[in-house]
């Protein structure tokens, strides 16, 4: 696999300098530590959303920063959680008076590091709360975590709260909405399988889905698989849940949380209510995911 | 490599389902022969805007029906022309009285059916203009093509001159616009080698850009290269840029016309002046770009 970069060692530093440069009206970045910040932060009194991750992941979370997203991100090198200083420069960055939430995916390394972080900017008076996702009825304790990965369902809770932070909510209740996000949100990845999982009906154990219920329903790339085919999946995924009398009120359908260029193919359920559906609505302006009222 | 597919005969047909299910309020889909059209066309008084090609390049040209772009799509089996039974139903499906402008990629095999489509569009008393899209100067005279192949500069005129449609301009003068755009739209498409050939400086004839130019530059990813690499390319080709005095002030970045998952990038650049610039920041929602104004 030949790739288009210059210096292994350069990739996410020359990225985030593109991203940069491509996004100048909708984000800035700071460098040593790394930070990708919305361009006109801190906004005063808003509550400040930051997530973060391994880079390798994009649009993941650098192209989820602008208005009605993320406030800012934080870049780890390829596959590697980012570091507690980028975290802490992130906090700052975004501290508009309201306070930070942090939303981390749930993995041992993030976890640890935000947790440091949310320390350490305590030690400067900055108020932080964090939200752990962990939506992924797949994996369930491996090697890099505790509990259910964090996968889909974060891109769902940036939108989400970054909405409901938008519209000036304090950071309690944005937290709270996100940890509802969460507890609504469910997710099953296959890499380099066929997609019949859920045709097959195969039992997938806490899904608290049922006859009845709304979904936003998020069929996501890993990177190497075509567009072509993620709308199979969903023709196959609309009809699976519309036989069981789940109906699909909004999708998302597209490589937003990939792996490089990885095969394979993640689907996210989140069960709808009236103030989740507004929140998804309502406008985001962002790299990778944008849309008016 | 394994696919996310059922039955390769059904790939295309079962994409389509999926993307009329996950797209109701853009687009509708006929079958047989596949049409996707926007959902409210024929818009009564709009020139309509019909494009179309092989299948596997997702989001080009389905994911690009909507309003501001285009007003039907003709997709051909996988890397398969189109038939013209298929344009000829894409043309009826928008003729809102106001004529139809094809947009078609110079490869033989799509220019021939979309001659023949038109003469048929003209026994029905349907007023058709085609405007054919030659911007890759790569590629000049293949097994496939008769001069320089159509490729990025595609989906600009789409989206331009589907702004120009929504302003009701009439069918002479959105026509003459999308041959503007391809006059001054250049492409440059490098599939699995490093890339390197902008900064490497070497040398592409017939180039219209000099010093003092504004462009907009169009990172494409050919649906195998990460997103963190299209902005490794993206810094480059902002820096190289630069350094000869031309500027970017538009751009564009990520997988918009693919080959399935095949690696590479491809770069293409239109100068701008207030009218394209114009006409591009129009509103657009379908399903492969949207924004507002």
């Amino acid at each position: 696999m030949k790739k288009l970069i210059n210096k292994p060692d350069d990739v996410v530093t020359e990225a985030l300098a593109g991203l940069a440069a491509a996004h100048a009206d909708l984000v800035r970045v700071q460098f040593n530590p790394n930070v990708i910040v919305r361009a006109d932060a801190p906004v005063q009194g808003k509550v400040g959303l930051v997530s973060g991750g391994g880079s390798g992941h994009e649009p993941m979370h650098g192209g989820f920063v602008g208005p009605g997203m993320l406030d800012a991100a934080c870049p780890g090198e390829v596959f590697t959680s980012p570091t507690p200083d980028q975290m802490l420069d992130a906090t700052k960055a975004v501290n508009g008076g309201a306070g930070v939430l942090h939303i981390v995916k749930n993995y041992t390394g993030d976890v640890m590091n935000f947790e440091m972080a949310a320390d350490l900017a305590g030690g400067e008076s900055i108020e932080v709360e964090a939200v752990v996702i962990d939506d992924d009825v797949a994996v369930q304790d491996s090697l890099y975590t505790a509990g259910r990965r964090g996968v889909g369902t974060t891109v769902l809770a940036e939108k989400i709260c970054g909405a409901a932070a938008e519209e000036g909510r304090p950071l309690a209740e944005v937290a709270e909405l996100c940890r509802k996000v969460n507890a609504n949100g469910r997710s099953m990845g296959m890499a380099l399988t066929s997609c019949i999982v859920p045709a097959a009906g195969k039992p997938v154990e806490d899904l608290p889905f049922e006859q009845g219920d709304q979904v936003l329903a998020f069929v996501n790339g890993m990177g190497g698989t075509p567009l072509l085919e993620l709308y199979v999946v969903y023709n196959d995924l609309n009809r699976f849940l519309g036989e069981r009398g789940i109906t699909i009120t909004r999708n998302l359908v597209g490589p937003y949380i990939t792996s490089l260029e990885m095969a394979g193919c993640s689907i996210t359920l989140l069960r709808l209510d009236d103030e989740l559906t507004r929140l998804w609505d309502a406008p985001v302006k962002t790299a990778g995911l944008r849309w008016a009222a």
